[in-house]
């Protein structure tokens, strides 16, 4: 039986898990959200290593074989450092997104959107650079965008406004490839996509990251199992965590 | 010697010192942001109430006499727990802002601002209708005030609009007195009062907790020291800090 492991600092890499049960329905998961500690976004690389090795180890005790940091701050901040100190795969969402843009883009103008850690790590930066080294890369913080699927703000007219100002540095850059460098981004894909116009090819993370999972032919668990573990309040994270999961939640246990 | 130790989960409590510090430049201050597990505004109570314990220690250890709760969302949720549990005074931000709008609100119709977990916990309005049981009370949560503050952003636009929609509850209310319950929101105060009009009066509860603080009659320090302590990167801190404290802020040491 193959257990996954996923964590991240709330309910972000939910979008990651959608994409692997999609993918891989006959799988166990064990995901793991740190919601006392969100969000990771605007920590240091120390904290945040010591947050990820912390989540790890009960991951670890949870059985898991293989990691999944569903977290691209974390990836950015972290891999390497668990990698280093942890004895069983750990996989991050950054490579096979960056093999994606390189494969989709025509123009070689790419746009990375991400939280302020993430874009200021320069990790995909770098990584889509070693590839495609006469890339033209346009990197982008945007710091609204998780309070605002995170608060669940409905107004159109804010989301709208912070979508078009956010994304002002991407006109006239001919970008033809835009990464959704953080968990949330999917959740505003159409407003992204609207903003960005139909000539601009969206690459989600959560996917190609599933679509690498697949090639680690993992063996079926007999019966799979997904559990659920939060750091602080289940019930917030469960109301929230549904909209991203697109399925409805097993219990949510507080550890 | 009086040592006041005061703390938070960032930068926010920073207006609540810079007021203590103009109404009291003679005594000494420690303030402990605990930055590496920030926000509180959408957590537990149980959670908040384990990080305002371990947050208080630690002001203890650095000899403070009295601790003043510089964060409405832990005085909404702690601040009975620590009383409980602490040898010293400890002080919250709420009993005298709610004073002073009991004593400065004329038609009894009042308005409450505050993050989610600060307006969920009804404190403020609990407290309002124990002192003026008739008032008629509006309490809306701001999820985006923070945000915006916190990272930085300018543009008029997003602000204009993101204040307008906020208030938009308190419209046809006939208002006269509103409270700042958020440490942050003194830094959208002048957009807080153009879109609510100049008949309203704005309670901003660090000027009200400096002006009680002052009535205690605290010994005043032979050479007054101002000391600050965070739980994640000092840099981030000291730079996002100082427009909130509004004077140069000396070093600041990570635990």
């Amino acid at each position: 039986m193959t257990k996954v492991g996923l964590f991240d600092s709330g309910v972000g890499g939910l979008t990651v898990l959608k994409e692997l049960i999609a993918a891989m329905p006959h799988k166990s998961y064990v995901y793991f959200a740190d919601t006392a500690r969100y969000p990771y976004g605007g920590k240091s690389q120390e904290t945040i290593i010591r947050y990820s090795l912390e989540n790890s180890n009960f991951l670890l005790e949870q059985g898991v074989e293989l990691i999944a940091i569903a977290c691209h701050t974390a990836t950015s901040l972290a891999l390497h450092e668990l990698q280093k100190n942890l004895n069983i795969p750990i996989l991050g969402v950054i490579e096979p997104a960056v093999e994606k843009m390189v494969a989709t883009t025509k123009n070689k103008h790419l746009g990375v959107l991400g939280t302020r850690a993430t874009i200021a790590s320069g990790m995909y930066q770098r990584k889509l650079l070693e590839k495609l080294p006469d890339a033209t890369i346009t990197a982008c913080a945007c710091p609204l965008f998780v309070p605002i699927i995170e608060e669940q703000i409905t107004s159109p007219e804010i989301i709208k406004l912070v979508v078009k100002e956010t994304l002002a540095p991407f006109k006239g850059k001919s970008i033809d490839t835009l990464l959704l460098g953080c968990t949330h981004y999917p959740l505003l894909q159409k407003e992204i996509q609207e903003e960005m116009g139909p000539h601009v090819t969206l690459v989600n993370p959560a996917k190609t990251f599933a679509e690498m999972l697949q090639k680690h032919n993992l063996a079926k668990s007999s019966t799979p199992e997904l559990s659920f573990f939060v750091s602080d309040d289940p019930e917030r994270f469960r109301a929230i965590g549904e909209s991203f999961l697109g399925i409805s939640m097993p219990h949510v246990k507080k550890v």
